[in-house]
């Protein structure tokens, strides 16, 4: 076992403070990043505070790891000292399951690991995430990276950004369809840009008026104000797509209302009440309201690859260790452009 | 314009009661039935009490139709007097929407015209449905007829029939497929006859330990009860489809969790409360809740000559129509096998 530094959080009412973790050891198959960038996501939030009932603590969150390589087990292939990879939100699964055998390990049936808050196939313990100085885990599930992209703003990726990609491509987006990003935040903003490289009309579907001009910058082409009757009204029937990413209390019918014949609306955020479904919403136009979750490793290796290739990265604040407590209070209020990432190097 | 004899609800809170009606004059595109059988479906009691707030009294239901021509417009090509023919649960739509176009006419954004309580195209007024002795439609609306089954137990066909065979064909069902049907009522048993038609593993799903045996006659091949927990947590992650026929309340992220991977619950009943949907039961599994409107008119002309083809017919119990708000009782508790359908005759 080796020594980190790291930041946890011990119950759901107290703040996240330094501590040390110890890592397990390293397997032939590991691989051992010294993490740079580290992405917050609202997952981290929830977990902290413990908002979905199964947090175990001490929760050390992040699952947007950027590191450099710096140990490789003697049966790694893919990777070698030096080389920048990267950690998304999964770290081991069954790999016998049809799931795993397909790619889709996020829905692997023996049990995905989650890069925190999960617990070690092996027995040795819970896993802790990437808000730490290093971390290890079987190549399988280290990804490439681009070395033409700015690291900070390329750890999002990894879980704002799988998460709107997967669902972009499983329902098939592409020119000539309309697609809606409900929520203009970390997940929105990836949605907004993604969608649009992939040749859609895109929409931004938000209550907050000052959006527009951002979301017109991240490549939407229209802006739907959904407090205005008028406008919301405009996009009735209209969508062939749906990217649902807010995680606050909302109405699903009335944007279900807003989905063409046999259009979907993909939810990627967990409202904490279930909202209420009016089946006639989906009864009439046969529409589908339907769930997504991250993505499997080929498929995020993909992104990466889509990304860089299209030179599509995150918008980020970049902030140092300590200031991680006041990031999460203005995560609560919306108030980040539009992902929080920790450069490690202050830890 | 010419009077037929009929039965009407007056209000929400009286029963049917004999009424004459007067039908629109025909035109050169209309076909006119005399009413040989109409089945009774659940959404005529809807109707009839206003359970969904949108009656305009008074009603005449009725929308599973069979009747014998006597009289044709002078541009009618599809039928002569004395063929046997069938309406369902549209009578006209706005042919020119896309939708319509391509023969999805039950999601016309023109606005469909039901069979009852819907608004005539040309201003002649309310619609009314297959309660009475005669009924006319323009061809295109008029369903061609077997004369290979009995009539009495293929008129359900052109409402449960449709309604079930329309998202079965739509989600893709067929031999290595695992598809439930949720509730073994007029829709259910249809459902559970045609899945088994198609090549699925079909299981029914039902609160009611009696249904087991009926169940495997109409050719189910399991029978889950769900009031049984270890039943039911054996068919977790397990089917690809679950058709959801009920119309009573009903906690859809129970059933939702019996999805497979990419599983789809389709709603083709509307509870008259929303139900809560767990996004997590969405985001696990990317599964999706969707809904099912009857079928448009290929697609019910389709279906019809399948379950010709198939002999598959609905099980019926014949009444009188004098005993229809009796029957309405028995509906309303379940005790029908499973289709009233009215002869007209004793009308």
């Amino acid at each position: 076992m080796s020594s980190t530094k790291s930041y946890a959080v011990h119950s759901a009412t107290t703040p996240l403070t330094p501590w040390t973790l110890d890592r397990r050891d390293p397997k032939p198959h590991d691989v051992q990043l010294e993490i740079l960038f580290c992405g917050v996501c609202h997952s981290d939030l929830h977990f902290a505070r413990n908002d979905w009932g199964i947090s175990i603590y001490p929760v050390v969150p992040g699952h947007e790891i950027i590191g450099r390589v710096i140990a490789v087990g003697g049966h790694v292939k893919k990777f070698k000292v030096g080389d920048i990879a990267g950690i998304g939100c999964l770290v081991d699964s069954c790999r016998e399951c049809d799931n795993c055998k397909e790619g889709l390990e996020q829905y692997c049936f023996g049990g995905a690991v989650f890069s925190y808050n999960g617990t070690e196939k092996d027995g040795s313990g819970l896993t802790y995430g990437g808000y730490s100085k290093e971390i290890l885990c079987h190549e399988d599930f280290v990804l490439r990276i681009s070395d033409k992209q700015p690291l900070e703003a390329v750890a999002p990726l990894l879980c704002a950004g799988i998460t709107t990609y997967s669902p972009l491509r499983h329902w098939k987006v592409g020119k000539g369809q309309k697609v809606a990003i409900l929520g203009l935040g970390g997940l929105g903003h990836m949605g907004v840009k993604l969608a649009a490289s992939m040749g859609a009309e895109v929409t931004v579907l938000s209550h907050t008026a000052s959006k527009a001009a951002d979301a017109k910058r991240l490549g939407a082409h229209k802006f739907i104000l959904t407090t205005d009757e008028e406008q919301a009204k405009s996009v009735a029937n209209y969508f062939d797509l749906i990217l649902d990413t807010v995680s606050a209390e909302h109405d699903y019918n009335f944007y279900l209302g807003m989905l063409r014949t046999n259009g979907t609306m993909v939810c990627v955020g967990v409202p904490p009440p279930s909202p209420p479904v009016g089946a006639f919403n989906l009864i009439f136009q046969r529409r589908s309201l339907a769930g997504s979750l991250i993505g499997g490793l080929p498929e995020t290796q993909e992104m990466l690859d889509y990304c860089a290739e299209h030179n599509i990265v995150s918008d980020v604040e970049v902030i140092a260790m300590k200031d991680i407590n006041k990031a999460y209070e203005r995560l609560l209020k919306g108030d980040v452009k539009y992902r929080f990432v920790i450069d490690m190097a202050t830890l």
